[in-house]
């Protein structure tokens, strides 16, 4: 069994991707810039009003997996894909990029899970998310080999939508709190956070070493009036809290440091799907390589800047390459 | 039923893009710049060692019929998928975009074509199909309403690999002719026009009104020493030839005329897929609408010169915008 740096848990999704504009968004009822889950009707109603898009793996988690595999770490991923098309395709993406999936996919049932992606102009992204397979993901799908070799697990907020999936999560943070890792979670969405704040708030304060949230999302856990009285409250929470702020950057609290890190700067803008993915990403593969905070989050922003600046939401370039070159080996 | 300008008849294919090397392609086995039809088996095993990818609706012809109503002009498209994921995806985006396309899908069987596209540093595609359902295209599948109510019927090459797609082939070009409209084919591609030569010499010679073709393919299919012994052996086969050759613009011949259009200057490209697929696109857009052939043939530099300046095989801008801009209204 390889040791693995960080082993992520999530939803696994192909990402259907479309440019569209602000009144097609209007029309459509969604928050712009949230993450909508949506019944399989309702996602093939939008889906058929929706323009030609492209289909790309995705899912919050596993794009952080490929932005991690990028930098050169080792991880493996556990989600539930079905047996069909866009399964296999999900599949392909996560070990082509190198990194280990192995959760057998759900013979039957619903298929594999689609987020259908709005990019209007101004780059942001607005999702609407039918599960489908991926919210079969149960306990029984962990691999607790996998999770005692991990230094970090990685979840994304987002199984909180479905008990099975929560209750996996909670298990996998105990098989890694038991074998000695650390346990980590990106908030996900400031909706979801408002649906789930009580058991958020408990897992931060009981369970999570690592945390990752934008400012909407740390401001609803908290209700807090601002950001300056969030990063009050999250201080002392839990042993690293990663409070990201687009293109005011990023802002690391851990105990007494606090690290202000300022965003890449970048040229065009063109879909900010997947920069707070990119961002855990480079973060974690400083973390598991034991290097400065701050230098951990200056390489989550480079991986955050390069993401933004293409379609999609997993990186296109060689970021080891581009760490390499932007902060020096 | 509606009029229209172009009924476009081909392989209905999901493209499977990736970016690899020159040693990938090597180790493949594959012709560089080349399509190379596979089986199932085959699909698989390269799939399996290609990098991870993206997924958009392709098909030589249904790319054209995509940047045709990127254009605004009134298509409809031919060809078959299955009852799966990747059939669902082509059909959305051709209806998406604006294009009739009604022909059943396949109800079991093999699934969705899929052609894996393999892009090189260079912006050099290489090809490799199984065409899976559209290999099932079969005379029985043409809506004849539609195609009496064609103005132009456009074919792709491709479809002589297939003895039931080459029979549709003949059979739709008749069913226009009779009803007074006019039939177009491309050849596809050099290897294409090797295994049928023959074929596609009677074509050409008895029933094609507007012939396209690359350097390549043209030379092949005269067996030519040079583009000019290619150009000299293909004027008065057919009412209007279109050459198109790369960076060095484009040859039309017709009659008496001879019309050399030059290249759009393009900045960096990415990704040559699609490049002839757009020139007929613009070509046809024109011809339709009763222009100039030179400024047919202008259309189509404009749109050949969009989709290579990114990845993918359709436009990714709105080209009646860009022609108009380019080219004045």
């Amino acid at each position: 069994m390889p040791q693995y740096d960080l082993v992520g848990i999530g939803n696994a999704l192909v990402d259907v991707v479309a440019q569209t504009d602000d009144a097609f968004i209007a029309a459509s009822g969604f928050a712009k810039g949230s993450m909508t889950l949506v019944d399989a009707a309702a996602a093939d109603a939008l889906y058929r009003r929706m323009p030609a898009g492209i289909e790309a793996s995705g899912g919050s988690c596993a794009n952080t997996m490929a932005g991690f595999a990028s930098l050169g770490g080792r991880g493996a991923y556990i989600g539930k894909v079905s047996d069909d098309q866009f399964g296999g395709v999900f599949r392909h993406d996560m070990r082509a990029i190198g990194c280990d999936f192995d959760t057998p996919a759900a013979d039957g049932g619903p298929p594999t899970g689609r987020c259908l992606v709005l990019v209007t102009p101004d780059a942001q992204r607005t999702m609407c998310t039918h599960l489908g397979a991926a919210c079969t993901l149960a306990p029984g799908d962990l691999d607790r080999a996998v999770l005692r070799n991990a230094k970090v697990v990685y979840m994304e907020g987002y199984l909180f939508d479905q008990p099975a999936a929560q209750q996996a999560f909670a298990e996998a943070a105990e098989i890694v709190h038991d074998a000695g890792g650390e346990v980590s979670v990106t908030l996900s969405d400031g909706f979801c956070v408002d649906r789930h704040r009580a058991a958020f708030r408990h897992l931060v304060e009981e369970h999570i070493d690592i945390l990752f949230a934008n400012e909407v999302e740390i401001r609803s856990l908290y209700q807090a009036d601002g950001f300056d009285d969030a990063l009050r409250q999250v201080r002392g929470q839990c042993r690293v809290a990663c409070l990201t702020r687009s293109e005011k950057g990023a802002v690391v609290v851990s105990g007494e440091e606090m690290h202000i890190v300022e965003a890449e700067p970048v040229g065009a803008v063109i879909d900010t799907t997947g920069a707070g993915d990119q961002f855990a990403a480079g973060f974690l593969y400083g973390y598991t390589r034991n290097m400065s905070l701050d230098r951990c989050a200056r390489i989550g922003a480079v991986a955050a800047a390069e993401v933004i600046q293409h379609y999609g939401a997993r990186p296109a370039a060689d970021l080891r390459a581009l760490v390499k070159q932007k902060l020096g080996a």
